[in-house]
């Protein structure tokens, strides 16, 4: 039985979903490429950009558009940047980012709630960023959300999996596919998330600050794949203390 | 050009070894297939167990065996196991271990330090297993030592990278081989090693540990080699505190 | 100058709060004065509990009670308490818990708000309980919070500050005092949480489930009083790598 | 019965060892009274520093001097500073420093044990400082040790409980005092050290790079007796996982 992931109607085989909001144009497609992406989420200004570039250009079609509403303040303007992704032809997924603030970029979890269910009633695929909040997540689930992004860290901090202890009560208790989002800054951290039961992570500024950008993609997919696969083996036990010994310690000379 | 690590004078493509001292002989081959591994360390009493099991009928021809001193409590003893090894036919590489004690298994620096001095002398190629202190490692590298493999935790206790900051400094000050040995619990945690720059990692418990043994050798393996290329491609740069925003945040709406 | 705590139109010079509902009555006067506590937080239940037995007979009269509104599943529900607390002479200070689950009991934020500017309306003296999420804590603002509190770990769990980076933001940048509130677990991490310039420190298991109740009380009241005097001289820079010698190092025997 | 650290025939209530490398020698005598400090660590060249100021003039009587022997590369010159800092009137407290390098400092162990044994020998008091190893901190027990001092993390430092876990084993298997020396940061640092049942804790860089420098010498005896009065009241469990009510949680409304 293949190891899928679905969200909404659809089903992908690739667990690492890639951001594009850092890249120039030329470098999406190679990036892509070799992180084998099935999923790409890109901002919708992007996609408008005045004159000839268009960031669709640079996306192969067998990939899933998944447009963000990035720049939203409030439910409200999501919901309208959403639409606008629908009509430009980028689909019927969206990533509902809404932020208030500057400093820290932090999604209102709140907004989100309100603007997820507005789209899932239109009939979208619904996946909202979110501050990993059981009490939010659970609103979502209400609200028809397909998945939750919870934030690993502050957006582009690279700081890693600083809310695992949050992620986890979502894992557990969240019947919708968790997408580990923001913050991820080595292929190691996507590799702890995913050990953890997260069903897939999207990593952007990550990629994007790395010397050789399309080889620190395919190094992100590989690591998601050993953490799916390592979850999937069933680690072993961590002992609080002491040790095991690995080979007979004992005796050897005395034989 | 290849990647490869060289140890003594061989060259190898992988850069993850397995310890067999927690499998059933029969296991062995299937995992070590399943890790493609191309080093295998196991006790040299398994070699020389009664009957007619042995655990070399089970390690392709291909494999390089790195049997280890493991029983040893001195530096005589571990000398004399080396050369039994070699006697019966695992060749001249050899795992240094010495341990005086029975609860928490940690190694003897100094007097792995006077075994791989006798060895290395006597032609072994010498891999010391310690407590990842610089100061014995750099009395290692003039010992003749052809790598050396710092413990990241207690053996056995999956308990993963506690000495980070210690296998970090010799990482940078030691001019051998640095293969992260004992105590590593998780693919994530072998790939954190890869990405800080270490030579290779070895895992035995952690495998052995495992719901599905073969799988979890798997994604081990895979978390190396995503960790070696991480390390290659240059890790991003993690910010102190703030966020960064990866998609344009601002004025969208007023386009 | 005294360094002193304003909530409310009160000032106070403890800086470590103290839950109450976890001790038996009578250990009740023992513990606060064994913290020296001057904020004293309980369940209106055990105010109200029948028979003769009122934990308000307990509770010096000069220390500022701090009813919870713990049993709320909402913000209606925590309104009604809140009032009862004050209809029974608990004063106008009040703690506002707002949970909707019964395994991790992570506070609503949403309901919170809400109970929040009714009840600041009402002239309650409100101190609501929060997951650390800057953008509620902003809308507690608005909402005429006197303080916010977040949780540091799942309540009752004593694992520490597991949501430090998020802590921090609100020190940071809102305008109100910051309690840490549920899950410090001993006293280093309350003393850790004052260095990072939180306002105050709320414990109520980690003593409970100490051996010694009064003396982890002492120690707790300790230990934040040093991480506020820490943070007010101004903590060290701490070394990305490498050391700085302590003493002179060289030339001693060439003197 | 009182709680006191015996350190060879002496005995302190004290367990806050500070370090004065890094102060100006005006400064000393502030800094000891404000940390209420009984035992003083000192390079011995700034007792023979050239013309009349010598740090002893700053330190008082009633303070047990430990003159350290920073600058020795090896066991014999760490032992010909031990005897001179008993010829100029320092007492037969030493602790001994043998670091070969520059750029880490660490602490040469195997030359540490070879001073240690000549030294007790001799009748010093000797104090040991040494990376937390649980084989060099028995053969410093069988040397003649009155106390094992290891390190957190590189001196000078402020990164903290590094090698917590290496640590924790000296505490439970030595029967010595233990004093953490080195790379504590910040009080709660130190509170931790207490809390794991840490005998001593020694600051210097902490205290010499803070803005007010009596103030935190303050701030660290506080924690350091707030971690131990923690340590004999038993802390609390942790839970692995979930939460705990502190309050009565269910029925309230329904009374």
């Amino acid at each position: 039985m293949k190891d899928t992931l679905k969200i909404g109607t659809k089903e992908f085989t690739s667990r690492f979903l890639l951001g594009t909001g850092k890249f120039s144009l030329e470098k999406t497609a190679e990036v892509i490429s070799a992180a084998d992406a099935q999923i790409v989420t890109m901002a919708l200004r992007r996609v408008k950009e005045a004159g000839s570039s268009n960031i669709l250009e640079y996306i192969p079609d067998t990939v899933t558009l998944l447009p963000n509403t990035s720049g939203a303040r409030n439910a409200q303007e999501a919901v309208r940047i959403a639409r606008l992704a629908k009509a430009v032809g980028c689909g019927d997924f969206i990533k509902i980012e809404v932020i208030r603030d500057t400093k820290y970029l932090m999604p209102d979890n709140n907004e989100t709630v309100k603007a997820t269910e507005i789209l899932a009633r239109e009939g979208f695929t619904v996946l909202p960023y979110i501050s990993p909040d059981l009490n939010a997540a659970r609103d979502l689930v209400d609200a028809g959300a397909a998945a939750v992004m919870p934030l690993a860290a502050p957006i582009g901090s690279n700081k890693g999996l600083l809310t695992k202890d949050f992620i986890q009560m979502l894992i557990e208790n969240i019947d919708l596919p968790v997408i580990v989002d923001a913050g991820i800054g080595k292929p190691s951290e996507a590799c702890a998330a995913m050990e953890m039961g997260a069903d897939a992570v999207l990593a952007n500024t990550a990629v994007a600050t790395a010397n050789d950008v399309a080889a620190m993609a395919g190094a992100f997919r590989m690591a998601v794949d050993a953490g799916r696969k390592a979850y999937l083996a069933g680690l072993g036990r961590v002992l609080n203390q002491g040790s095991d010994a690995s080979s007979p310690l004992t005796g050897f000379l005395e034989d």
